[in-house]
């Protein structure tokens, strides 16, 4: 009754939403306080006290049948400039309201970008590790995702693997940062050498390849890094952001595209985008959240609570025996798995432990932590984790 | 630059959307009181009060991290719960949480069942007049849209045709209840007809065909005609729903799909459609709003302005001498144009009326009229109608 692509979906859907789903359930037969449910990046942190703030105002004092209605599929225009104005302030770049594209979250905008420009056939390349996601999103618009090994190193970019596999079906080039699920921050000198590559491929192959950065993460870094903004690098960029995880919204779907007037036929790929959205049924980004998000631009993002869950995850973890780079960005912690990973997720849910595989990102023999959980859910889980490095033998 | 399939939609992009645009530009100039825009369905009716009130309730009194987080794909469970006892309790059937998920409008509702069906080459029969952008969704899976001519005498449903059209390669037929542009209600003896035909040709071909049930004008019907619930009539039938009409919500992209368990393999299809819901970038219903219709299943829906406009433009077109049926749903008129149906909709914009040409609803000569304006817009406009009247030999 369903189509052969989606059984195969359903069949190997994703462990990510499988364990918590899962997780949902245990803690309704543990408690909750007795499950470590790691699996989803579902932010603890509540949204600013600004954004229910906005709610109200917005709902108390502007014209209902405005806020609720119909705008441009491609989003307000006031809103749309009140974010490339707060772009351009903070990142030094000479955006307008024509450059973004309000969009049902980074999934969202990822869609609608690779809808605009793939053809069957196209090649879409990402670095391991990556967010699973990519190549169902690929997959819908009949492209093929084509992986770049991990440097399991430093979890920066393999360039030279990137390079090798670069072709004339090379549409599109996706990269994360911060990334998921390593946590690194890929360098402005990564980034840099990145786009020399690309270039030089543009140009020996006479093609075009697009670099689509997808940054939901990028206000949540720590330890002072920089996370360089790739417009500036590369001219076809296109930016997928998500207010998900800055604002603690990831229920709500909002986020947006930025179509630099430097894209080659900038206006022909708006027109694209403005379009994709409308046909593949999004219509347009929620109406409310929308004008919620033009109301809070310039908030603060707080990351301490991640930040101190990260120091104390991290700190206990490397104390256990177990290797992992110790991350900069998102919330994210990477670990490299004692022997098998599949036995390690098993052993660690006997410990009320969830964490999602490597093979999820394509990067086996580790798993993902994520860290977006109350400070007790990390301390109350130490014990376990510890009693895992015991059985795996990291700890004596 | 932007993919072959994407060239085709930016050129032909859809004329209601571009007559939007064009309207908002001719509000500018000529002042919004001076230009008369039917071209979109897009409520002039507030939310009802309800609405706003449980957005502030909700924000004040529910857990930030649970109200604007991730949930399941197929949405919160109290809030299908919630949907499935107010279907129950209003149309005597037995839906229960695991039937409903949530969508991001009709179209996203709409997008993840045919995505979730349909193999490439597969065929969905739409009856003309239909709204356009069925062509868009179906194309989206690779499917063909196979139109069903128009009965332009009654408006309602051309069964003998429907039974020729249909093959092996047929997957689903869809239907707008009430109609979008006709405004006709399909009334029960139809819809049981169009079940006899579908389950004939299901035991004749051997195979299942989906009957997808778009409705979100349900609730807008007048002249107290009953709107039949197609999941009581025949077994294979999805439902999508949207709030946009009945709640005045069409920015805010929330709605629904029923997935009965009469449908076959019924369990595999509601998991494929929380799948497609996750792939196809939706991720979720906008969770607020989940929320908030939850809060609102029963709110009562005006259609009484609705009404007044249909009185009154009905009456003056019909006395102009303008051909059109009496719409019993909806908020659209379909009206016969005297003479080319694009030279009448070029007139009509010199009188800033804006109206869309029937061609976007397979089905030309005929201009369609969405009347969910303000009764003085309608009031305004009725000069210019009957200028047109004149213009085009209606009036002397």
């Amino acid at each position: 009754m369903i189509s052969e692509k989606m059984k195969v979906f359903v069949e190997g859907s994703s462990i990510i939403r499988a364990m918590f789903e899962e997780g949902k359930k245990m803690a309704a037969i543990y408690g909750a306080d007795k499950v470590y449910d790691f699996s989803l990046g579902n932010p603890n942190v509540p949204a600013p006290e600004e954004v229910n703030k906005a709610i109200k105002d917005i709902v108390d004092n502007e014209d209902s049948v405005y806020v609720h209605g119909y705008m441009s599929n491609s989003g307000y225009e006031d809103v749309r400039a009140a974010i490339a104005g707060s772009l351009n302030r903070r990142f030094d770049t000479n955006f307008n309201e024509s450059n973004i594209v309000m969009t049902v979250g980074a999934a969202g905008g990822l869609n609608v970008i690779l809808k605009s420009i793939l053809n069957p056939g196209d090649e879409v390349i990402a670095f391991a590790p990556f967010f699973g996601e990519y190549r169902s999103y690929a997959g819908n618009y009949d492209g093929k995702l084509v992986v770049v090994s991990p440097d399991t190193k430093e979890f920066q970019l393999n360039l030279e693997e990137l390079s090798e596999k670069i072709t004339t079906k090379t549409k599109a080039v996706i990269v994360n940062n911060p990334n998921n699920p390593s946590g690194v921050v890929y360098s402005e000198e990564t980034i840099k050498k990145l786009a020399e590559v690309l270039r030089e491929k543009e140009k020996e192959l006479g093609i075009e390849i697009f670099l689509i950065s997808d940054e939901p993460y990028r206000e949540l870094v720590y330890d002072g890094v920089e996370v360089p903004y790739l417009t500036k690098y590369y001219h076809n960029t296109v930016v997928g952001y998500s207010y998900s995880k800055s604002l603690s919204l990831p229920g709500e779907r909002i986020g947006y595209l930025v179509i630099p007037d430097e894209a080659d036929d900038a206006e022909q790929l708006k027109a694209a985008a403005n379009v994709a959205t409308r046909i593949l049924g999004f219509v347009n980004a929620p109406s409310l959240m929308q004008r919620v998000v033009a109301k809070c631009v310039d908030t603060e993002v707080n990351v301490e609570p991640y930040n101190k869950n990260r120091e104390l995850l991290y700190g206990s973890l490397k104390e256990y025996g177990f290797e992992c780079i110790k991350p900069q960005g998102a919330f994210y912690m990477f670990v490299k798995t004692p022997g098998d990973e599949m036995e390690f997720v098993a052993a660690a849910k006997k410990h009320n432990i969830l964490v999602v595989p490597g093979k999820s990102f394509a990067c086996e023999g580790y798993v993902r932590i994520a860290y977006c959980v109350s400070y007790d859910t990390i301390k109350n889980s130490l014990p376990g984790f510890k009693e895992l490095a015991k059985e795996f033998g990291l700890l004596k």
